[in-house]
C-alpha cells in the first residue's frame, strides 16, 4: 500500500475541537497526488488525465490539531475507463482507524473532453495495488 | 425541500480553473447547518447533538468561480438513532445539477458520548422533507 | 463605502473556537471582488488585471460561528500604477469592529506580465471611494 | 533561523494557476506553530498563550502546484508584551523569494483574558532568533 503522513494543520480543525470533515477530503487529494506521482503518473495542470467523480469518507474517530495521520491509499476497483481508489487514514501513535476514503476517478481526455479507456500502463501500475475487499 | 443559495468563491476553484472538489463539502456543510436552523434545531459550539458519520459527493458537472449555485436539502432516510440527508447542488441560471450529496448523521449525546434515538421533535421535522428516491 | 455581509462558516472556525485568522483573508477576497464588480469592473478567470502585492489584517476582537460579518471596503490610497484597499470587518450586531484590512493591488497586463497605469476610467471609479485617513 | 518545507497542494491553488493569496496564511500558521514548538513553546487548544494581533503577507513571486517552500522562521521584534515574526517564504529550488510575512502577536492569558509581560524563558528564547532588519 502507498502511504504518506500528514500533520493536522491548526486550519484544519474546527470550534468543536477536532479537525473539519471539510479537511479529510484535503487530505485525500493529497493521498491520491502523491499516489499517482509514485506510480510515474504525476500529475501537473497542464497534463491532467483524471476526473474526480465521487468522493466519500466514513468518519469513524475523531483528529485533532498536531495529530499525525498515516493515510494508506490502496486501489479498490479497476474498471474500463474508471478506477477507484480507497484510504484508510489511521493515528500515527494509535494505529486507530481515524476515517476511510473512496473515490472514483474517471480517465479523460480534457482536449476532446471525453473519458477514455485506461491505458494499459496505468492499469498495470493500479493493478499492484489493488486490493479485493 | 429547503433551499440555500451560494455564490462561489475565487479561493473554492484550483489551477484546473473550476470548483475545488473540497469546497462542495463546505457547501454541504453550509447546507445542512442551515438546514437544521430551518427546523428549529440551530447548532452552535455548545449545543450540538450532532456528529457526521460519513459524507458523499458525486460530481456531475462542472462548477466556476462566481457561479450561483442552489442547494437542495432533503431527508434521504430515517432511522432510531440516524438520519440522512441529500443534497443537490445546481446551477441557479441553467438548472443543471452540478452535483448530488448525500450525508449520514448520528444524533449524539456529546456530554455521555453515545448515540440516542432521535428526539420526536426531531424526528416529525425531518419527516416532513423525506424523500422516498 | 461598498458593504457585503458574509455570515461565517463553521469550517471557517478553528480549535480556539472562534473564527481562524486564515478565513478572514478570504473574507477580504469577496469583498474587494465584489467591490469590482460594483465598479464595473468585474472578474473573471479569462479578464483579471489585478495583482495583489500585499495583504494585512490586524485582529481586533473576535468573532465566532454563525456571527453575521459586515465587509465595508473603501480606497485607501491611488497611486500611477497601484491602489490600495482598506476594509472594516464589523460585527453586524453589535457594530463593534472585528478586524481591519488593507491591501495593495498593482494593475497588471498578464499577457505581457507588467504592470501599467491605471486606466482613468478605473481611477475615477475608485476616486470615489477614497477615504483621506 | 528556523526553516520549515511545505510542499503546495492542489486545494491551495486557484483558478489563476497559482497559490491562492489565502493559503500564504496558512503556511505562516503552520511556521509559527512549528517554530514555537522548536522553542519548547509548543502549543495545542488546552495551554495558548498567544494572541495574533497582525498578520501581513507580501507576494513576491508566484508559486504554483507542488512546488516545494521553505518558510524560514525569525523574530522581527520583541516588547514588553508582544513580539514579531517575520518569515521568508522561498522557492527550495530556485531560492526565490516567494513571498514576506510578519505577524504580530501578544502573550495573552485566557483565562484572565488579558496581556501579559512575556515571561523570561520565553524572551530569551526568541532572543535567539531575533533579526535586526
Amino acid at each position: 500500500m502507498h502511504e504518506i503522513q500528514v500533520t493536522v494543520r491548526f486550519s484544519e480543525t474546527d470550534a468543536l475541537g477536532h479537525v473539519n470533515n471539510t479537511s479529510y477530503f484535503i487530505y485525500l487529494e493529497e493521498a491520491r497526488i502523491r499516489f499517482f506521482e509514485s506510480l510515474g503518473f504525476g500529475l501537473d495542470s497542464k497534463n491532467w488525465n483524471y476526473v474526480l467523480v465521487s468522493a466519500k469518507c466514513d468518519f469513524v474517530s475523531q483528529a485533532y490539531f498536531n495529530q499525525k495521520l498515516l493515510i494508506k491509499t490502496y486501489v479498490s476497483k479497476i474498471g474500463t475507463k474508471s478506477f477507484q481508489l480507497g484510504h484508510d487514514i489511521i493515528s500515527n501513535e494509535t494505529k486507530e482507524l481515524v476515517a476511510r476514503g473512496n473515490v472514483v476517478m474517471v480517465y479523460f481526455n480534457f482536449e476532446q473532453q471525453k473519458s477514455e479507456p485506461l491505458p494499459d500502463l496505468l492499469k498495470n501500475a493500479l493493478q499492484n495495488f489493488l486490493v479485493h475487499s
